[in-house]
């Protein structure tokens, strides 16, 4: 159930330095470092090669076919924000394209997270506006009921808050809590601190099964070699 | 994100009679009082014909493949429960057969809602235990890894926490907050209370563009009627 | 493209013996007869079994989540006509429930047929009004914009007019063009005339190898058998 | 690949006792008995609502949109056998009718499993002969290209070889290799022993975790209870 | 219902300098002027990055699985055209790769938009010949039926008659009936015109809100603001 | 039904010669010479653009959620050979990403095929290691249950056996049994041999229709032209 015709304006957006860490590492660094949760399904891709983008979070709630509180909440974001639009029901409509792009960009908009479709995707791609989308289509949309911004929606399968860290890249989105933020960014760094090294060893011809010490594991389950 | 091992025992249920108020009225009408929010998406489908069911929410967050917690969350069934089931990424594993039925049965659980699949559904459907489930499968799961039970879930695209109201039948599934159970109930009913005579106009021929007054406001936009 | 906005009152019906003649030998032999075309996508299911309608089709476009032209639609429904919408963009909310259908039920509506969802299902089973939908779901719409009314939508990736025949059964929906249904007819019936010989020929163990002379073609592409 | 063109005639058949006593144990025991392994994709559903057949495995490949291989096909078919047809792409089509579920019924086909569609459904339900498909569709097929019978044959994702034991029913369909069945009908036997015992347990009450002695491992890993 | 077995050597096509007017606008300003109709689905994608197509439509419509009456329509391509290929049944065979590619490319066919699957897609990427289609497969076809050319076809849930002016960019397929053709791009001319002056004022971080005059009505609908 | 808990450690891979004879033919080249069959089903897409890889198979039965035998599979690599995941289930899970890529590089892998999710894809790009999935996905696995290296296994709806020649390029992937690996390749090559002068031929602007000499048997089958 959603709260309906309501925008809040002020929101408590996560530490913009913890979202910069939290990004850098990338979407599956920090969805292992909360155990293994808060990604969006994986149906939602970017639309050009490469994207790759992360920031606090704004919401929106929109209706099927209906764009009108893109427009309301463009005016909530905030330099470093990354908006975040679900939709009541499944559609692919393409709510959002070169103007409302251009409008975000102007209010410091980094990317938008959006559980519907796109259009003028060449545009954007040449105006480096990245989104994360579940379609992209021409349709148009129109502007005729009311929805919410700034509230808590479920976005791909994912609850996201308004002030929470969105982490989007070519292996999908990830979203932390604006309160578990620095926690899943300090796990985060931990896991990636070996990776240099374990990469390393790896890539010298040593395995896993020796590296991560599996072989006795796998045996003790019955696992057997014919030869 | 999810918080992972946990098992929460005391939850706030929804009132039972409010319960049950919602559910003689049925997910459509629930819905609509929610201001067209609060469904899960339809791809979730009775397991039989007929089923039609309601009650409180205890909630199980699962693991792709791994039914453990299902065992962890039978011991929080209260009568008039139903369990709602979430996993954390797309399965359609049978998580769920006669034999946790059975068990959630002598609990007092009314129903099931898993965003994933289930199994011996002909015995489900002797035993008149009801099952609104993703897909139907005989694919068995494994007891390795913790979920948690009675959190905030996310189950088929919408947030379900514990002791909310679950309504479910032929159409779908609506959710209520507890918070918002006895709001929900009174405008679902005023709702319905004049149902009836709309159907009686509308079976005597009446059309809606009458009864419902559109012909001004459909002229107004321009609709133009050809011979 | 459809011209929008629009409601043509006169239409050039199929003759309702032919409708019924067709309707009777169902949707699989009435496709044949056409050159194997005319079909609805497999998608589109009836809501409960054993349903088996047909008629001369009323037209209706909807946009997405908006139902408002399913009321005007009603008022052009004749007796032994069956509904046909399309939508102009994919979209499963529930567009029909027994209100609607109370009143195409008083104007002599057999069926309806819609490429989006419907609910009230249990309702409608009771009623006794069949309908072949992509979706079932409680997901509301609203009343906000222009379609039209029998003008020629594609539904379902069919082509269908005003006047069409429409016959749907538990194997789908074939849609027969006015102009063409009395020599439809004519091929179905004759193609259905040797359809009990053929049965009772093969019932009685001998193999279509056999009865269609097969074995001298599948012979000559190299069909070859191994002891 | 496949080898085409070509049919086998002397198949070795799983024992019929055999494949008696694992159809009465349902596919999701046997496919537990063979370490979860062995089932077709969950898309694959029976036609009618009851469903539940059992036999020896006669292949047929087909190419899309073609089935003249299923009357070749049919010769093949002593009584006790499930015919499983398999195609070399993805297909809807309406392979399979009243015509040739006479034809195999006559010679002693018990099921039909097919990864396309099949049509004149409440003809074949009356008739009581059972199909588990991917599709209800009314389009037919032509008779142009060679396939094959008795070869071993991907049908919905497992491999089916001809002779080995099929078993078919609500909770989806499972395959056991013929030099397999006696093993594993001895594995599912075993399985299915105590399951009575297990059943009352949990009727009385007992949980899952008491009987299955899961708490202590659950507490091992971590899991703990909040009040 | 289609027309089987014809060819049509006579069409009426577009005005190229209309096409091309259409095509310098792109798919969604073309699909908002038709009143936000004329679109394919969605799930029609260019088979490389970068792809911009537009021309007079040649129509073919093939059977499942089935090619030959590609080579039929290339005869009646003429230099500015685009094939559109439309089947009866649901397939992702790769109906079209290099061979045909040169062919429709040495005739001046522009692009094809085909409601199936295509291969050899490097190399029609290094010819330069886009094409939009549901699937990228290496499946062969065969060439035994006949469907026609230059027919009234539905592809992928639009219908396309020969010389209509098909426009296909990133976003995806319009269509525009020839005879709409010069009041279409009117239209979407006069919808371009004063988009440079909007990108402007919504850069320099005037909110659409403010721009569109939408605050009065959100007002009116009941829109809150909360600090 | 799979064998579980084992490793095959020596096994007999196609002649690495007639691999990369193989290789450089294509998939849709290699399926049409195995009679337009050994395709995996389209919905496997390399992960980037570009890619071609072909080699000798190493395969690995998976279960779901869990990569565990990924790490026993890497022992198994030789250089020259293509690793081929298939999973018990259907599941979009990341079971791969830039570690195991470099493991697996490290042993002479050329690629992966798997009927799951990867993840890391911008690394896997940069390091030019090529994988062919059915999605992308940060989504990470347990490690917790054994299934097998180096069985048949089915990937994508295919059958493949260790050793098997794997050609997988933008079109998708085919797979040719060891045995039938120089045979496929004879037959190959004289496909490929007169393509060249087929395409001068086309590009000349000769049409199919007269090159293949098809004029005759479409008159014969009925095809008539209209002025």
């Amino acid at each position: 159930m959603y709260e309906l015709g309501v925008v809040y304006r002020n929101i408590a957006r996560a530490d913009s330095r913890v979202a910069d860490g939290l990004g850098a590492l990338g979407s599956a660094t920090v969805h292992e470092a909360m155990g293994r949760t808060g990604l969006l399904k994986p149906y939602m891709r970017p639309i050009y090669s490469g994207a790759h983008a992360w920031g606090t979070a704004v919401t929106v709630l929109l209706h099927p076919g209906d764009n009108w509180m893109m427009h309301v909440a463009a005016e909530q974001i905030q330099p470093g924000d990354v908006v975040v639009a679900a939709v009541t029901a499944e559609c692919t409509d393409g709510y959002f394209g070169d103007l409302l792009a251009t409008s975000f960009q102007a209010r410091g908009a980094r990317a938008l997270i959006i559980d519907a479709g796109v259009r003028d995707v060449s545009v954007l791609q040449e105006m480096g506006f990245p989104v994360w989308s579940r379609a992209i289509s021409a349709k148009g949309t129109i502007k005729s009921t009311l929805g919410s911004v700034n509230i808590p929606v479920v976005c791909a399968g994912e609850l996201v808050s308004p002030g929470d860290v969105v982490v989007a890249d070519q292996d999908g989105v990830a979203v932390v809590p604006a309160a578990k933020a620095l926690e899943t960014l300090e796990k985060a760094s931990a896991r990636e601190a070996n990776e240099a090294a374990k990469r390393a060893t790896l890539a010298s011809g040593v395995l896993g099964l020796d590296m991560y010490k599996m072989r006795e594991p796998l045996k003790a389950l019955g696992l057997r070699y014919v030869d």
